[in-house]
């Protein structure tokens, strides 16, 4: 709208040329140590941390689970994650920055023994606007949103519905109480992204974690040219 | 964390000398039509348009109350406040922008009667990030937080609780359900910021507004340098 943003703009697009740069050198480290690598997307306190822990306890002896946490300070996802038993974990601190950057990732990949890894999650910068520009080498990007963010957010931040591969709807328990209309939800979700699939869960109570569960290793195995070895 | 980083940040450096610039013209123009401003910023789902919608309903009778309100896209939010009651009300749709801009606020205030409103809130781009470093003019900047976003994003989103004047905790009918920590909250809000009142409130169902608007009502009175005229 100004010529202030105009400038933004510009410069932005040759970062995200770099970006993305970036990101293809994640995304052949990641294939080459057959991970899946899902990007999680959403507001601040959606439960991108509760979907995680709920994720590596439903995947628990089926798939070795590693998480980069995001986050502009803090160390507390990266604890919880830990002791919800991901194999392994690393934080950024973005140190104000509103998003993760490829470059990042990068960097948190060389922390990570990734032979020793068959899913990573990362946790990006709670926002619903920033992280839909900048790719991570991720397979999949998930925009998860909480139902007590209330049923208009796609039609607010139309991007991140439109860009995300999947779509999970948590604190499904609370739907009733926060006035949630779910069929006015999904309406503008369809007009916006035909294909992702939504997942509706609880964090809180598990319902749905494990359909979720099952679909992310569905995911995994579609993307690794060689069979599964057995649970580990 | 990477050299990307650091050169948007020198970009966002010039952009915001601007930006305090046309901020502090907007302040010029608010001051002299005797208007509170409030910047109203939290992250997507909290309750912004909820608590406006419930702010101008609760000063019914007392202050004339115009509303900018910004949003990446959608017009539903003014459509909302004009039929709570709002005097006057005008969409910015930010086209992606993850914040508001003073140079916004600037075009919308030409589009508003000034001489006819009290109080006029802002309500930025749901983000607890970007918007903290553009100034708009406002005289207040109001951090609103819902208890289903969890009692950790102090901990999370330092800057936004760090900088505000004021702070509304939102949906404090679910605290219980959400397992939000009262204590903790407040303790962490306090290490950044020892001074912000904070505001239990639930939109839903009306608890804590009339003391919230009281304030509101309090701060134009303090800034107002002519006694106010009777109820309109």
């Amino acid at each position: 709208m100004s010529v202030h943003s105009v400038k933004i703009v510009q410069v932005l697009e040759s970062l995200l040329a770099g970006n993305d740069q970036s990101a293809a050198r994640n995304r052949e480290r990641l294939d080459a140590a057959g991970i899946l690598a899902v990007n999680v997307m959403a507001g601040p306190g959606a439960g991108k941390t509760s979907l995680i822990v709920k994720t590596i306890e439903a995947l628990r002896g089926r798939a070795r689970v590693g998480v980069i946490e995001g986050d502009i300070a803090g160390v507390i996802d990266t604890e919880k994650v830990l002791a919800a038993g991901a194999r392994d974990a690393l934080q950024i601190n973005t140190g104000g920055n509103c998003h993760l950057e490829a470059g990042m990732v990068d960097r948190a990949l060389d922390g990570l023994d990734l032979a020793d890894l068959d899913v990573l999650v990362i946790e990006n910068v709670g926002n619903l606007v920033c992280p839909t520009h900048w790719a991570l080498g991720e397979h999949l990007k998930l925009c998860l949103l909480g139902a007590a963010e209330g049923h208009d957010k796609p039609i607010k931040y139309p991007e991140m519905f439109a860009i995300c591969d999947v779509i999970v709807l948590n604190k499904i328990d609370l739907i009733d109480l926060v006035d949630f209309d779910l069929a006015a939800f999904t309406e503008s979700v369809r007009a916006l992204n035909p294909a992702a699939p939504i997942f509706e869960v609880s964090c809180r109570t598990g319902l749905g974690i494990t359909a979720w569960a099952d679909w992310v290793m569905e995911q995994r195995e579609r993307r690794r040219p060689s069979p599964l070895p057995g649970a580990r």
